[in-house]
């Protein structure tokens, strides 16, 4: 057990547990080109499976150094627990979306193994509450525009506005800036007022957007 | 009168109407899809007379509480009175839109609601005066580039910039950068010069933008 | 000249001079409107001759009120001349574009009557100079890029990448990240290594025009 | 060797240099024109040999003038001796590629007689580490929704998701925000939940990229 505890708190062992990590990421991206798998399926098999090896004996290791109950009080640990045992259930073994997920979810080990990246995810979260009522005044600005929508041009572009969903989802994609042109060009038709319509939503919407991102960016560089 | 005030100042009974409010939203959103209100639609009526019944007796119990004078004297109070009363009026039973833009608008009483929403929407409004001069200038801007556009494409780019109208509304989506490159190849085509004409163009719009932008969210940020 | 000044001097008279500037502006603008001048051609004439007559009893009044040498030893009064007086030489009266650049010119003169607009005008060209190094770097970077592009894309593109001219304007239009991906696309098909040209590019250019802004907002915001 | 220590320390003769070098650029320029090669071809290659012998000379000169020991334990010496000298090696003159890089190389040599731009680079260099941090959870997600991109969208849409190099393109082309509406719109017909899979890919990727950007701009503004 001391000996365990010297091992894994070795900085060595972080390190090789770190490219560990990279080196199973990198598997699970040549995965995805179906020429790599047709040909060198087999091993790439064989090679998951000693990642799967490697990352057992590495939380085998830090239980023994640490005992079971004070190791399950990190959740970070309970984390890693649950994403490298469930590879071991027959259930999860047989369906390969899940199985790579769970690959994927081993991934965000990283974030652990790398402070820096773990400051600004805290400071991310933290920032988050403020934001709330942005996104409250966000949604209010979003439903009463696309209400109007409907209103304005259910009849003469259904694709667009046809329900309150579709207006909202074009609302949403006009904030991009991308076919604002197109969607004012078609406003005009109906009347010339539809262009204060538009004009409003992108100045509003552009507000809201630039203080919600310098409110979060403030807040977490605060930190 | 004294039981009205307990009722209307419980905690309870504000989140009771905010709730109100937004099922009321929700069911004006669902009356948006064709399918619903083909198959449910004398549910939906049904529902929405609930609805206005319960903002009647909402209001009725908040002018007992506080005495019709009292009432009155807050303008919050006088919108409620009117977005809730006007759905009486047989003039304004009658006209779908005018309705739909009261049941529209009631949904706008939850900023009263939410605090901090309150306070985002009055430290805009307090921004705006600031945004003035801002506005000026973008609007000399815009009418000298417009006045130019004509001048230099009016002949070549008749649906663009044909008359100044046509000019403003091609300028202002063109600070959006969406098609600047088709712009800007239209117009070398007239002349090379008139490169310096959309170069400069998107330098001063966007130097505009950026600080009123920064101005106006400074400025409600320090709220 | 006693009565001159006074006249001069009343908030009344530069309140009017700046409604005769809108009007005149308004009525340059109705002028591009073929149908306006189709029927009207005659009015809108007349009412141009009436501005013209004003304006030249502005000044009159104005150098009457000051004397001839004080009034020009203010630039913008020298300004003012220019823009009303050219209109009687004969040479300009029979040039449509430069009679209507003149007139335009005269829209200008509100700057001056509005001190706020006089201000932010005033704060942007004293942040221009610590832009120059920044415009420098930039010039630099597009110089350098362009090279590479005409090396890299002149055989395969010759439209955006035949020569450095093209290959600048090709990266001026990217810098609005429109048609990037296309960009992106047809260099891919060059080579692999194409992508770290465009992504550096955007980094770069994004980076510096970031910094170009915020730099004169700031300047100008401390005034 | 005193009398070229008083000549290179003159500030006329930085000056001619730095105009040596512009002049040397356009010259670069002006051989991307075709038209301009095939006429006067032979001017141009003579010009060049003029410049290659006027750089040779000022740097003859410096190393007169410091001594060979002294002048290369200045890098910026060592890059102008190796962008100069490598014209003279045969290999390099026959490979007219590498000649033309060597020649563009020479106007970075600009860098060195502006201290302004030098600042800036300097800052921006120093910044850099900085944004270690950040590009690393930049890269994190990058590689995270590319993974669940390719397994969401590689039937549908092989050619944005069919493997995860082509994911990652996708999405950085994504973030610029052009064609997300497409990309939205062929991801809702194979399911409505993908429309969270773009709408937060979205709101982290712009909510990293300008915390980047202040971050970095923050960092070389205040130095
Ligand atoms: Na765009
Ligand atoms: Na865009």
């Amino acid at each position: 057990s001391q000996w365990c505890a010297r091992v894994t708190e070795a900085p060595a062992f972080s390190g090789g547990v770190f490219l560990l990590i990279v080196a199973n990421a990198a598997l699970l991206g040549v995965e995805t080109y179906p020429g790599a798998t047709a040909r060198w399926g087999g091993a790439l098999r064989a090679t998951e499976t000693l990642f799967l090896a490697a990352f057992t004996a590495e939380l085998a290791l830090r239980i023994a150094a640490r005992g079971p109950r004070a190791f399950l009080r990190d959740p970070w640990n309970v984390f890693d627990l649950l994403v490298v045992g469930a590879a071991f259930f027959p259930l999860v073994r047989e369906n390969a979306t899940v199985l790579r997920l769970l690959r994927l979810a081993r991934v965000l080990r990283t974030v652990r193994l790398l402070p820096h990246v773990r400051i600004i995810l805290v400071a991310v979260v933290r920032a988050l509450p403020g934001t709330l009522s942005f996104t409250l005044v966000g949604g209010l600005l979003a439903y009463v525009y696309a209400m109007l929508g409907w209103m304005l041009f259910a009849g003469d572009d259904p694709a667009h506005y046809g329900s309150i969903g579709r207006a909202m989802l074009s609302l949403f994609l006009l904030m991009t800036l991308d076919g604002l042109g197109d969607a004012v060009r078609t406003g005009l038709e109906v009347s010339r007022w539809t262009f204060l319509y538009f004009a409003s939503y992108v100045l509003f919407a552009s507000f809201l957007l630039v203080n919600l991102l310098i409110g979060v960016v403030i807040t977490s560089l605060e930190e």
